[in-house]
This record gives C-alpha cells, sequence and structure tokens, in this order.
C-alpha cells in the first residue's frame, strides 16, 4: 500500500478492459489509496463491447479520468481475436493445454497496452501501473508471466523521464498468483459489481445487452471461477 | 550480416518515420540482406506530413511491406509535437544541454513505436527489428539510450512466442553510436535519396512540398551533419 498522505495523493494507471479481472483490479487499487486513471482500448478486438463494460465500471467507480485510446491491431492481425479466425468453443476447459499458446493469443498486446500507460503514467506523474494478468492467463500467453513483467518494469524506468530524474514507475499485477476463483472472492469482498463486466471474447448482440457465449476458453474460466467460489455468476449468457 | 541463403530469407522490421535516421536505418537494413517490413505510425504529430515521406521512401526502396499504423498519442499530449505547445526554435544547436529532456520529447513513443513492431514480427516470423535511434537523439531523449534498448530487447524476448519456443528477437539500432555527420556519410554510400526525407518538427506547406523550418533542434542537428559531412544539404527549407 503506498504512502497516501493528506497532501500526497498517489496516482495509478489501471489498464481497465471490461472484463472481471481487470474491474477486480481497479477496485483494488482503489482500495490501496490510489487515485486511479483507467485506461481502455478499441484496438479492433472482436468484442469490442467490452469498452462500453468498461466505461460503465470506471463511471461507477468514480475514477478521477479514464481514456480510451483508439488504436488499430487489426493491421497485424495472427490473432482470433483481431483477424477472421473462428474464436475456439467447447463444453469445458479440459482442452486448455498449458504449453500451447491459444489462437486468441493476441501479438505483443499486453506490450502495447502498458507501453501506452507508460506514456500516460510519465504525463500524469503516475508511480504505478496495474494490469490485471493472473495465474490462469500465464498458463498460456507468454506476456503473461511474471517475468516478462518483470522485465517491462525494467525496460519502463530506462525509457522514461523516470530513469533520468530518479523516480521509479512500478508496475503492479495483483492478480498474478490467484485463480479465478480466488479473484472473485477478492472482488465480491471489495464490492465489484461482476454483472457489468464482459469477459466473453465472441459475445452476441442481446436485446438489452451484449450476451456472453458461455462456451470460449474465457466464458469457461470465468464460470468455472464463479463454481469454485461459491459465488453466484451474474453473468447474462446466450 | 544475417546468414542469407537462396531458400531462408531473413525479415526485418523498419521504423520508418520518413526523416533522415531511419531513410538511412532503411538502407542499411537492406544492405544487410534483410527482407524489409517497414512501419511507419500516424501518431498526432504535427509533422504528419512526415510519413508522405516514409511512403515514398517505402515505395523507392522496394520493401517488401509497409504498413502505417493510426494511432493517436494525442490523447495524452505532454509533448510540443503532439500537444498545443510550441516547438522551440533557434538559430543554432548550442542551446541543447545532454542533461535535459527537450519539450519536443514524446513520453514513451518509442517504447509504443517497438512495442508495434514487435507485434507486426512475431506475426511475420521477423528476426530482426531496426530502429534510427542515434548518439545525438541520446543526448537528450531518455528512450534513445543503449541500455533501453538492451532492456527492450529483453522484455520482447518475454512478451512472445519467441520467449516460449526458442527463438530470438533482436532489436537493433545501427546509428545508436554515430554522429549525425556519420550517418549522413553512411546513407550517402548507400544511396540514400535525403531529399525525399524530411526531419522537420514543424513543417510548412510549400506549393509542391513540405519545406522545413530550419530553425528547429530536429533541422538544425540535420543541417550540421550536412555540414561536418561535407555532402551537399538537400533539404527543401521555407
Amino acid at each position: 500500500m503506498p504512502p497516501v498522505e493528506p497532501d500526497q495523493v498517489s496516482h495509478a494507471v489501471v489498464l481497465l478492459s471490461g472484463g472481471l479481472d481487470s474491474a477486480t483490479v481497479l477496485a483494488i487499487a482503489q482500495a490501496e489509496g490510489f487515485d486511479v486513471h483507467a485506461l481502455s482500448f478499441r484496438y479492433g478486438q472482436r468484442h469490442v463491447v467490452e469498452v462500453e463494460a468498461a466505461c460503465a465500471l470506471a463511471v461507477a467507480a468514480g475514477v478521477t479520468d479514464h481514456r480510451v485510446a483508439d488504436i488499430d491491431l487489426r493491421i497485424f492481425g495472427g490473432s482470433a481475436l483481431t483477424a477472421d479466425i473462428d474464436v475456439p468453443k467447447h463444453d469445458s476447459v479440459d482442452h486448455l493445454d498449458p504449453d500451447e499458446i491459444p489462437v486468441t493469443y493476441v501479438p505483443a498486446r499486453n506490450t502495447v497496452f502498458l507501453s501506452y500507460a507508460v506514456a500516460f503514467a510519465e504525463v500524469i506523474g503516475a508511480t504505478h501501473i496495474f494490469v490485471g494478468v493472473n495465474a490462469l492467463d500465464y498458463s498460456g500467453y507468454p506476456d503473461c508471466r511474471p517475468e516478462y513483467l518483470r522485465a517491462f518494469e525494467v525496460m519502463a524506468n530506462l525509457a522514461t523521464r523516470a530513469g533520468v530524474e530518479g523516480s521509479h514507475l512500478t508496475i503492479t499485477a495483483p492478480l498474478i498468483d490467484l485463480t479465478k476463483a480466488e479473484i472473485i472472492t477478492r472482488g465480491a469482498h471489495l464490492g465489484v459489481d461482476y454483472a457489468s463486466t464482459l469477459s466473453c471474447y465472441d459475445p452476441i448482440v442481446g436485446p438489452d445487452r451484449p450476451l456472453a457465449c458461455g462456451r470460449c476458453d474465457s466464458c469457461l474460466l470465468r464460470a468455472r471461477g464463479f463454481a469454485d467460489a461459491a459465488v453466484d455468476d451474474p453473468t447474462h449468457y446466450a
């Protein structure tokens, strides 16, 4: 927890996708006393409706600032989320292989997102960047590994004024060692409204709201998390 | 120089701004036998006309591929290049202080650009990323220091498939130790058409082409480089 004195508020950039993990991270950053500046991306993702969830979450949390960056990772493609590649659907998560990179992996996405967060942090004088990568993602995406985040922090401190002027920018991943069930337990305790979050990679337009497909890896991991945590799953499924 | 066999071409992503440095880097990458995939950015820079120069250079060089990413760093601002802050003008480069970060520094710009290059490299299977940072930039911009580039390379190899599958991505900055005069000498030897490059931070619209202001730091360093190299300066000044 940062030292928060009346005259000295610590500012943090929180990467907010609109999903379950980043909504929990937002709540954690606020609980730790940070003044939160949220950052979301329209990057050409097929589930761009997640950005609407991010906006609603940011408003509900009363963040100081929320910026949405329009960037287009479709110019590179290479992922089921940014190219014309089907999102795999299954009935359970039993097919997941920790040694295999899923087709939903977006090349260098976390590096691009964190780089923007570094730019934002530098401009507003934030000392921390919060990112919701976790142990489950870690099993398949290279840019969710703890050693990656440590290397990013080293690089970021050489990239910016921090490296010249002696301050320090910290990359914080409070979910890194948590299971999905532990994340949900933590978030429920902090009052996160998971009904407002959207984790599905391939949501369907519903009459009132987007509906989760229930069969992509993200939906399956999320559903299992609620079950394991013994928390009612508020997800709106198709 | 990479091992180039008839059946095995090495691919490189070259960050191409349209300026003198990156045009030289493009020529170096091709001279070293790489199959070049150029990458440029419209990032909200006031001198966005440099992207037209990049396109012309890419076509003239016959690169395999050239992509222009639309990203908007104006949402953060914080620089004379991306916010409503005047570009400083002088009559010589004598005012430059190696210990001071100029107002034309764009927070985390090289980190954002290199992150996109990592995404591009991963999708196309490129083994190298070429970037035109050099010793003169290094004197003022934190993200032009050799230790920054080394840290970025470490991070990039943990961020991507390379880190999982055992391949390696190299960040190459062939100009890092060169003065502007040495860069120009090298590029002239390689046949770079510097008349087609645009380095000015604050160009003026001319009847046929953009005209360099001649008084921003970038113009002054470039002009001194041509003088020191004893190469005719083909820049079109206002």
